[in-house]
């Protein structure tokens, strides 16, 4: 009997998976379900049970979220990560991971085959499909879903015939859960000009007063906010995500090219993410030189297209990170921030590598540290090749 | 008697120019007010008395808002250029173009020199000195106030001496209109942690009721609003911003690096500059292919430096401009957008050229243009460099 | 009878084609060759008797020379286009105009579906495939080599069989010749380590003594040389490539990444090509300014790369272009080359446009433009913000 | 008395700013030479006694060569950095080096000044002033040649009525020897038409045959040739020169910008430097991923036009360095190459770490990694948004 994994969200997809691969192709399955800080022990009990009610060989959960974060979210935040300016990649990041755990549990248990649940329309099959291809063992890739082309009720009749009554679907839309955002997708994100009614998002806006807030970093890393210690990164964006989810800020619609060349469009509600990233290039600001700021730019959007598009894996990924982490160790101190409810102020920062001011000279009024003339200097031999092609040419 | 031309903005700084410049240095100064959409005729008219009557040989004041928008405003918006993702530059573009027309009007009235009344620590000094440096004409280049390092009450006094009393200062902050934005700095612009306080505004929020607003695109640019036709694409900004200054949006506080290296920071509220780019780049996510999305970010980034650098000048500008209006036939359509006090919304855009949907397939649903097989070819193939690596390098 | 466009070269691969898609497959077969400029008369008498000999409904020629020089070439010269410094993509860029041809072919005749000959292992099948997938006609892409993976032995073996020898392999080399230069690949090639022996070469190395010769640009165009007029800029470039092709001069092995993932190796005898994109770019040098220079050799690598790729329908492939043709206006002049056996030097240029010497100032001689204060003053301004950092950070 | 700092070069100017500092200026002159691997023992102790006698208080001679290669060379090699695609900037790494060197002993022994002898025409002058204020000691920058814009003959005169007969110039060549490559101005290198003679270059061609020759690469470092060990990497490059040079290879002129804006025209012989890099390029085409290279040449254009233009202590320039030094692991192999008069062969190359071939497929060759159906669906999925764009553009 053939032994696969599969990659198991417990979602409806991936529940018909496993029936069907089991029953129907006689597989011996294995479910895996890779947490990346999306999960509560609650949703993953009631997984669990409903793998191995629906046949599964085995059941496993692995947390990367540690992991997650060390390799890829550092890296999201030193390149002030948003695709298309707008996007945290919440998905896009967590999928790519998700994908090398389970390809790495393939080799563990000696599988033979890796099972998947995403449909031919989007970007997840592919950052599947990438990962168990550099797997570094020869799998099987079985996918149901794209190959059959079922709809969601093709699935919920196979499972009810099998005796398996899948609840009623909550809402209108597809929801994903992760440390770095949640995605909404359904209904007015299959248009092009409507926006998601609220309670489309998931947290609801429930604050209605301002709120201040300081984020805390060190050398370009978020590590808490109002100078409260935190066990670990991760436990500090799970808090800030906690404070000002229901301010509803750090929502928005994407639009983007998906990997397979359509584009495609998905509402995410990702506060600490947004607010991370935002306060962090802030900071950045005043404690980097120009050209860092430039090249950062370049290459971070480069950094988040290949991420988003399955390349995490490709070695130029690693040079990148190089650079950014080289660039980080000045970026340190404290971000203000003022929530609202639908919208937050960065009102400044404190840093001690803060270049701005620094008795030197300010902004705007006289200076120690250079003469009028040396302006004066500066700017003659900054025209010379202007002067020198008004000459030739003209 | 030598002959200079004065970059006269109506300031405390120019009209202590004026008065410095013929009675103690014995020039005859002409006054020149380069409008980019900042006066109103009311203004002018005071400027033009009040330079007169300084002691002015002559006073004009030429209005360069058409050209200004078409040599270069456009271009900010087909790049959708935000310096540091914030700024749109509402000073930078302007100035340098104030400096070009002053340029200009020196060669046609075989002008000596040239003054203007920048200090030593900012940006226009630099704009100006290299637009007068490339006029095509020998000017002997004067800056009182950068020479001299004078004071705000240096001034007012030398003026007081001189029988003009200066008006007491409406505020702290020293504010600076045009047609892409207003700036506002001082106070709390001169430390790094502090926002400025809601009365620094310009615009006071009057609006407290979400108003829905449709901008209309024609080939990349901004033609109007909700169908509303304009007599031309400057009459259009500027009723956009009637419109949305009173809401509050488009604020924020500039964090940059100046062209002589300290780091500055500067208050601006730029309603029209900063929905028209957003809006721009919706759009464009929705009607252009991804690598003209890439390399629009990385020439626009450039773009918008070297102008905020003064080198508008520099004939690479042009290149990059040839490459941005080439990117923008399909940028057609309407970005339909709520406008809320302190912030807005864009909820999705209506365009005749809309890559999105188109029939072809469907985001997260089944396609008709390609099969499950064909993702899986695709992927085998992307994965082929990953897994020859893993074969040789280990 | 479906009815068939074949992409044919006169090669074995094709002509294979041709027996085997009628005889075979029954599909009535129109066999085109698209002439970029390297066939002669005789050539194409040749092939076209062999096609219709062996079983195809239809031949025609077409000859894209000029298209393909206004539409790609051209680009290729302003962008100094060496992929990896060193391959000017003599086939790439004739492959895929070759294909777009066919396609249009294809719709012209009505065709049902279009073949070529491409193996499954390099970057023509790529080429072929996108420009048919493109053509804006559904078309069923036929390639039977691909397909059943077929040897050159049992190729020959087949015709043989109905009644065609294949004339005996002239030499191991496979050997594609167009107007930018002829590729050689085979037995060395395949290796590493191993360089092409002299005789491998398509044009034997017959000049002994050294050769002046001044190559002629008009706004970025190569226009001729030693003064002498063309009718065309394809002739030019003609007969260039005959006088310099006998030096020896323009030959390398290009290591690259083919579309596929895979690396590759391929000689390339381009005298003429090498020889017009050097001395394009000393004459750059001398007539553009800074960040032209800078800006041109970052796009013009990416587009030598997506064009390498297949990806000339692109429109960013537009956009590029536009920003080099802008960026040509002052590339006029003479460079002064000398031809030796085996290699070349660039001696210098003459161009009403040098904006080198121009009577304002010299290399390393003293000036007029400029005091020794100024620079002083520049330095001065050029070091403030690492004298702020030097000042915050230690 | 006011203690200053020279750096001191052996040459005219800098042997008359000896004399001129302390007789005229009643300055402490200390006379500091900083070899980067362009002097011998001979000429150090003909330097010294000549300073000496000329009036400095005390000379002193620091070898930096092996700095100068761990913290530049070495990435220059890493980035195949050649200047517009030419120049190794044999002499623009050296200078920044000698003027940091200059500047740290400014603070050691606690100078008030420091002078330099450069023109005001050229690049180094801002490579010196540039080290000096952000030596982190305030210091006087004190450049007679550059104030008094003296001529040459000028200062042997001055010098022979002080006793010192300048030896007659032994040619009309300024020549500037360091590890990196020796250059060669003047006499032609001030025309824009006219290229160098061969008596003007430094070694003259004397071998005859061709000569082949194997480089040795770790890491992305030169290590050697032949198989032969050397105590150093510096020494490695040494004997490379020693071998390489008399066959006249590396030779070119450069054209470029300098940082004052002019352009200029410089010799170069840089047999190793050229070698080393065109060898280590070719290594890494056939070791480094597709995108590794592409961002590698974006990058290393950058740092090389930076280093040139005396930003090396930019910090970005840290960062290019993570990112290179982060790309270099499997640049590990041999490069075989053939000397001969006047030109050089890349031949091949042999590495545990060559993605070509790799016995997964091969170029041009049927492969086992992918069927010809995974490359027609890599297409079709290549070809979707070009298919979409056609579906809703026309």
């Amino acid at each position: 009997m053939k032994k696969i994994v599969l990659a198991y969200s417990g979602g409806l997809d991936t529940s018909y998976c496993i029936k069907y691969l089991t029953k129907e192709k006689g597989y011996e399955v294995h479910a895996l379900t890779v947490d990346t800080g999306g999960f509560d022990e609650e949703e993953i009990a009631e997984m669990e049970a409903r793998a191995l009610k629906l046949g599964a060989a085995s059941y496993k959960r692995v947390n990367v979220t540690e992991a997650y974060y060390q390799e890829c979210i550092r890296f999201l935040v030193y390149g002030n990560c948003l695709r298309y300016q707008t996007y945290p990649m919440s998905v896009s990041a967590e999928r790519m991971f998700q994908a090398m755990s389970v390809a790495r549990y393939c080799v563990e248990i000696d599988a033979d085959g890796v099972a998947h649940g995403s449909t031919g329309a989007g970007n997840d099959q592919v950052r599947f499909d990438l990962a168990f291809e550099l797997s570094g063992r020869e799998l099987e890739i079985i996918t149901p879903i794209r190959d059959m082309q079922l709809s969601r009720q093709e699935e919920v009749d196979y499972l009810a015939e099998h005796n398996l009554v899948w609840p009623e679907k909550k809402g209108t839309y597809s929801i994903n859960a992760g440390l770095w955002g949640t995605s909404v997708g359904g209904a007015e994100t299959l248009t092009s000009n409507k926006s998601l009614p609220e309670d489309a998002w998931p947290v609801p806006v429930t604050e209605t007063e301002a709120r201040d807030i300081d984020l805390n970093f060190e050398a370009g890393e978020f590590v808490g906010f109002d100078g409260k210690k935190f066990a670990s990164k991760v436990e500090a964006i799970k808090a800030l995500e906690a404070v000002a989810a229901p301010f509803g800020v750090g929502r928005d619609i994407h639009v983007g090219d998906t990997i397979i060349g359509i584009k495609g469009r998905v509402g995410f509600a990702a506060a600490a993410a947004v607010l991370i990233i935002k306060s962090h290039h802030l900071l950045e600001k005043h404690t980097l030189a120009k050209w860092q700021l430039f090249w950062k730019e370049q290459l971070s959007n480069w950094y988040g297209m290949m991420l988003h598009e399955g390349q995490f894996l490709d070695p130029v990924m690693r040079d990148v990170e190089a650079f950014l982490e080289s660039s980080q160790g000045t970026v340190n101190g404290t971000v203000h921030v003022t929530l609202h409810p639908h919208r937050y102020q960065l009102n400044g920062i404190t840093s001690p590598n803060d270049l701005l001011g620094a008795g030197f000279g300010a902004y705007g009024e006289m200076n120690k540290g250079w003469s009028g003339e040396d302006v004066r200097g500066f700017t003659k031999i900054l025209s010379v090749p202007g002067r020198i092609r008004n000459a030739v040419n003209k």
